[in-house]
């Protein structure tokens, strides 16, 4: 896989600010650090000053144009880096050394977060060498067992991604194991109500069609054996997946047996979010704070036009914030 | 990936005679006759001898070495081919060109099927040129929403494929999309009893570990990062997923998205049963076929040593047959 060749189609056109939560770790200062030098950023770094200093001059991270932003403790980092964005002084947010849930309670704060109309989701986005194209997988980590409209939500999430990286009318598949509708089979049922509520323009900037097995989904071929007719089968850009269990397995099965490169966002906020783990590869970090990047121009434009308000989903999201890995 | 590499590794002492239900069609007959003239199997052709005779001639087939067994109609011919089995003129059972349902309403029929004392589930053995081995995954097709009881019954059947294909003691990783015990989360918590389940004896054969997420199965390197402290972290060889939507995504995953060789079994019968698709490649009907071949000859003893009866699964059974793809 030509790393470098992604890298460069994801250039943004203006450097955006990238605030960092709880930044004193090696790992998020180096991410970080790389990022500048590509000039895909500008870091902002929310936490202890002390901290930061000593591991920077420990690994020989250069953070000399970085803006440091003290914060008494992690979770007032996290705040303080979700203030900042609230307040437009920068354009992505990111984790850095803190609790997941921790992180999360300042960003879907009713108060002073960074809500937006819908719900906060995960967007995994690969870059598949043996099929030589972008997917986009959701919901791995965040939104554990969505329901029928959080599944509408979900696409809308997703496709927002697909338009910032450049697929202006994404093809997602609504993803069961089978490819017909199967009454004890809910996947199946909602990927065709999905698949209908995408034909009368309930979901829109993209083509819906399911439900479809994942083999149907990307490959021409097995679509040909099947006989299947659909403008999404074979060459699907985004996966919506039944329940975490599916999407989490998957997408790490592409990564890990596929070897594909793997960026993970959280969007539906006010500003697109980078949760890179200190498992992800050094490559895999900068391409999610890369895959934020490309997002940041198109985020206000396109949330104003087609999300809209669905009261009970970010309140349901309360509960599974601790499904986030 | 070296194709022929694997298949000497599968090569079975005794040729075993593969019966086929519904021989009448023309990928059926050349996956047969592949396996025949590797001297795998020696294939028992059940259906409408003209229709085979024909198909023969049109595709250059040569059947000249099988026996063909007469049979008036396609659900006739599932119920000669599972005779047969049953009555000792077969060792391996294999589907041609019926619907799954009936094909198996005859395998699963309680006078004059091939049931074993268990029940019946498909494992999915991938070998990955990237992790540089085999994978056996379980359930991609025949038990789509497992229980805990369930879940056990699908790892002994695995394991028992595994036996076959040489892997003595199989490490099972019990797939979450999170490592830790989540109350909302059932895969988690049957994970966990699985676990203390072969700890204490009542799954045996194998060492079982969960929950796991799949980075954690297959990456020794993601281990370390999460400083996880397992035997079966890094290296599982089974991979029981929590539903069906998860095992179907992920193993078609690692096919069309890591090129990996695939071979579908049904095991848990009184004879392992090949279930090829139409869609599968040449390569993948042989491994099939090889990988039923390895299992025949260890199946009657280690079913009668460790698979006890669970009355209430067969019966469970009956309801989904449809899910087969």
């Amino acid at each position: 896989m030509d790393f470098e060749k992604i890298m460069a189609q994801l250039r943004p056109p203006l450097k955006q600010r990238l605030v960092v939560a709880a930044a004193e770790d090696d790992m998020v200062l180096k991410a970080v650090a790389a990022a500048q030098q590509r000039e895909l950023v500008d870091p902002i770094l929310c936490g202890d000053p002390v901290a930061i200093e000593k591991l920077a001059r420990q690994w020989a991270v250069d953070i000399s144009h970085m803006e440091v932003v003290p914060a008494a403790s992690r979770a007032e980092a996290a705040r303080t880096a979700v203030s900042l964005v609230r307040r437009g002084h920068g354009e992505i947010l990111m984790k850095g050394i803190l609790p997941t849930a921790e992180f999360l309670r300042a960003v879907l704060d009713k108060e002073n977060g960074l809500r937006g109309p819908g719900i906060l989701s995960h967007v995994g986005v690969l870059h598949s060498p043996m099929l030589d194209r972008t997917l986009l997988l959701t919901d791995a980590a965040m939104v554990p067992y969505p329901d029928l409209k959080t599944k509408a939500e979900l696409i809308r999430n997703a496709v927002h991604v697909a338009r910032g990286l450049g697929i202006h009318t994404p093809k997602v598949a609504a993803l069961a194991a089978v490819e017909v509708v199967n009454p004890d089979m809910q996947a199946t049922i909602d990927a065709a109500a999905l698949t209908i509520m995408n034909r009368r323009g309930q979901i829109k900037d993209c083509i819906v069609d399911g439900p479809l097995a994942l083999d149907l989904a990307v490959s021409a071929e097995a679509v040909q054996h099947k006989g299947i007719r659909s403008e999404v089968a074979g060459r699907a850009d985004i996966f919506l997946f039944h329940n975490i269990e599916a999407a989490n397995s998957t997408l790490k099965g592409f990564v890990f047996g596929g070897g594909c490169l793997f960026g993970g966002l959280l969007v539906g906020a006010r500003a697109p979010v980078v949760v890179a783990s200190r498992s992800d590869s050094d490559h895999a970090k900068l391409y999610s704070i890369a895959c934020a990047a490309a997002l940041t121009e198109t985020t206000s434009a396109i949330r104003e036009i087609h999300v809209e308000p669905v009261d009970a989903s970010p309140r349901r999201q309360e509960g599974v914030q601790s499904a986030v890995n």
